[in-house]
């Protein structure tokens, strides 16, 4: 059921300000129109997750697991009416959303086996020396603890896999972190199935109503309240870099400045080496151009830049990738603002003068259609100016023409911090791609070799991460089992009695979790 | 040998500008003068740590390792000379010197062994599933790198433990990177001996120059230049509030902003239980005021208030540890600037209507001293003036009367980030406590029962951070083993060629170290 409510814990409220979604697919407005929640909202739903706090990140390992199995089952008794709705308001395709919800399933399943695991505590235990001279040494025992009620912001371009029982509300939950969801104005109606989904999880677990609550709008005022209410901890968002910046000063600006989780810009470099260019340019050409217009180009990995040396194989694949793309059909984009900011960042691409059109995709017939875009440029004008390297997100990339490998080194040293950095490479080419690596390193959050940077897998080695501007915090991943960190703080027991430690460093062991002992690894004892 | 030098790098410079270090105990100006570092000096020395990044972030464990333990060596090298001049510059007696000399080399020590044991690289893999349908899973491993050349600021209250070759230093360059140090004005002469010292190690090790630079100066543009050179990737910083308020905004600002880890303001409340307090109150008085005036009070952890239900036996408490107070020796202070900020906020306290003064220490015939001073005031006046809250850098601490544990509770809801909370409780407190660990734990770094904040161990275990204002990044420790994950970030490397990974993830493990592989750890092959 759908009637644009907010859910602050278990109450559900409407309120007397409304907005509505429109189907990006044909402009229409789709029914019913939702509660535009207010700063009181947002306070009431801060304060009660701050109340649940204390108990939600106490139950076990056990518990908090199952609720996180019991929010996958919830979603998809959801059943078909939830593809439709995000179909209807995202405008993408049926098997793109019924493999994202398996994804976002698949991701709550992924935090519930590593909350069982227990490593994430990294319970870790100095015993007294009571006999050491000239001081004793206490007993020390660390554990990591929830870092408090999480703020999380959904992506406009993963209705389901990162909005509301996304990966940062996974992960977060996992945590032992209480979540307020901002709801994305462009998918609520999903928004608000998947809302009252958790809401089910949380009753049937029993927990404590403020462990979630959804507050869906359309004002910048909405996310302000929430990020600076005193009892949100930290925040999880992904979106536009303008969007981040704006809640990451929000966040620095509190009296009590909290961590912020953004992911929101990257152009995701992908370097064609001279040997693999040469022997396999055109099947490249093919494949690079399926990854940059897969799902209209509106991923965060796509490849907006190529990166290789002039020569006659890269203008074999140049021409080889424009004709692909002449031939690539147009795709509805999530809504007519993204679609607008892709047209104009095409446009301002077309239009300088140092700037190549190679090729653009078919024009369609519907309305907010992406229409794909390849330009090309040579280093010394992409070093000349820092706009070329900025995101047009939709799929518009730029090959950029390097006149030896070196000055392929000072592109990518040029470059902002970034998500993905890709390496087209064969054998011949690892001594070039080995000088590279300690270069692209220092820049991104993953490198990869031979395949193209959209698909993220969700495991426990995934990094979706990077330096600035990838992200606002590139010590961290928004994809993958170690997300759960980002929500976690270190706390030292210091001769506390056995009977007020938390479990996972009290004597006994009672969760059964591994454990450092002066530094080094117990034998787990399950 | 002190002469004033600057070095960046392998390079001795000397400025023209100049300053001179104090004998805090006397008054009297200390020679040599020496060089204040400019900006010219602060970007040179960045860009040669820029350079030494990738070889010095490459090397093994065991290279690595060794190098901190040269720099150990060195230093005890230095012999005595070290300690009259520490001694001479900062007014702390030579047993505490020659105690913090040998935590810089323990510490220095404890990140070799964790260099060398190999956990900190998170290493995890998660093989190729060629045949997964519908879609093959790549081979994904994900290491920590070191997070690039870090700015490190020292403190005037550990002018060998947290300065130059102190605990920031030891970490960043255990994670592997280079260190650029801004040299505290207050020691010039210490710095100088202990990053010679660092420099020979170096040199020893056969390392790149850039390594290490030491940038001695007392102008806050130094130090704005180091912060905001783009090759300065993180910063450790321990001091004011307001200095690391200061870096942390130069951080913000750049345009790649980076993490600040600034160790800057608590004031570490001790709570005392009524069974404890009825039973020892006055053995705890006498414990707490040496705990109150060891070095003059200025430890990060010095206890600057306590909490405790109002009742003859506080009454008693605040007795015995006024009597003791007012026998207590008064203290050289680090700086003339320390000691006119402790008088300031003594003043301000003495002066405050809804505060009484229990005692104060003798008044001695030296400069630069800091008589001791205790007060008490009731809950109800704390909780309305956030002032009475805020840090008096030296032997001054606060007793709050409350009516009960609910407004003990409700005191330390109210306080700002911590260092430390300290519980002083007998066998018939366990409920009491029990119920305040939750609203303690989320405010602090470290717990600790029957014994007092001052003396943080360095080990496995220890945290010393907790969240704003105790520190800028209450995820992170900068005491103890863990320290070392502040300079580090996670990259996934996907489908990379085995010759290109680097060593922690390469199928071979050549440096032996445990991983986690599906999540799952593998035995440790040592």
């Amino acid at each position: 059921m759908i009637d644009g409510s907010i859910l602050v814990g278990a109450e559900i409220r409407q309120a007397t300000a409304r907005f509505t979604s429109v189907n990006p697919a044909t402009g229409e407005t789709l029914t019913p129109d939702f509660s535009s929640a207010d700063a009181s909202a947002a306070a009431d739903a801060c304060a009660l997750a701050a109340a649940a706090f204390p108990a939600y990140s106490a139950t076990t390992p056990e518990d908090r697991a199952a609720f996180l199995e019991a929010i996958a089952e919830q979603i998809l008794a959801i059943g078909d009416e939830l593809i439709e709705r995000a179909m209807a308001e995202s405008g993408l395709p049926r098997a793109r959303l019924e493999g994202e919800r398996g994804r976002t399933v698949g991701q709550l399943r992924l935090f519930a086996s590593v909350v069982r695991q227990g490593d994430w505590l990294d319970a870790t235990i100095d015993p007294a020396l009571p006999d050491r001279a000239p001081l004793p040494r206490p007993d020390l025992r660390r554990v990591n603890l929830a870092i408090g009620p999480v703020a999380v912001f959904g992506a406009s371009n993963f209705p389901l896999a990162f909005s509301v029982a996304g990966g940062d509300t996974a992960s977060a939950l996992a945590a032992g972190c209480p979540v307020v969801v901002k709801g994305h104005p462009a998918h609520p109606g999903t928004g608000e199935l998947v809302a009252r989904a958790i809401r089910a999880a949380v009753d049937a677990s029993g927990l404590p109503a403020g462990v979630f609550s959804y507050l869906p709008g359309e004002t910048n005022a909405l996310g302000e309240a929430i990020v600076a209410d005193p009892a949100i901890k930290a925040v999880g968002f992904t979106g536009s870099r303008g969007g981040g910046l704006a809640l990451v000063r929000i966040a620095a600006g509190r009296e009590e400045p909290i961590p912020v989780y953004a992911e929101m810009s990257s152009i995701n470099p992908v370097i064609l080496f001279p040997a693999a260019l040469e022997a396999r340019g055109e099947a490249m050409a093919t494949a690079f151009v399926q990854s940059l217009t897969m799902g209209a180009g509106q991923f965060c990995t796509n490849p907006g830049l190529v990166l290789a040396i002039g020569s006659p194989a890269l203008d074999a694949f140049v021409t080889a990738a424009g004709a692909a793309l002449t031939d690539s059909q147009p795709a509805t984009m999530l809504t007519p603002g993204i679609h607008s900011s892709f047209e104009q960042g095409v446009d301002a691409l077309a239009g300088h003068n140092a700037v190549t059109t190679v090729a653009r995709g078919r024009v369609g017939e519907g309305v907010n259609q992406a229409v794909g875009a390849l330009f090309q440029a040579d280093a010394e004008a992409f070093l000349a100016d820092r706009a070329l390297g900025h995101e047009v997100f939709g799929s518009s990339a730029i090959v950029v023409r390097c006149r030896d490998m070196a000055e392929i080194g000072r592109v990518v040293a040029s470059l902002e911090g970034q998500l993905t950095a890709t390496f087209q490479m064969d054998e011949g080419d690892q001594d070039d791609a080995r000088a590279l690596v300690p270069i692209v390193a220092a820049r991104v959050g993953r490198i990869l070799a031979n395949g193209w940077p959209t698909g993220v897998e969700v495991s426990h080695a995934m990094v979706h991460g990077g330096p600035f501007p990838a992200t606002s915090d590139g010590r961290s991943t928004s994809v993958g089992a170690a997300a759960i960190y980002r929500f976690l703080r270190p706390v030292c027991f210091q001769n506390l009695p056995d009977s007020l430690l938390p479990p996972a460093i009290a004597e006994a062991n009672p969760w059964g979790v591994a454990r450092r002992v002066e530094g080094q690894r117990e034998g787990s004892p399950r």
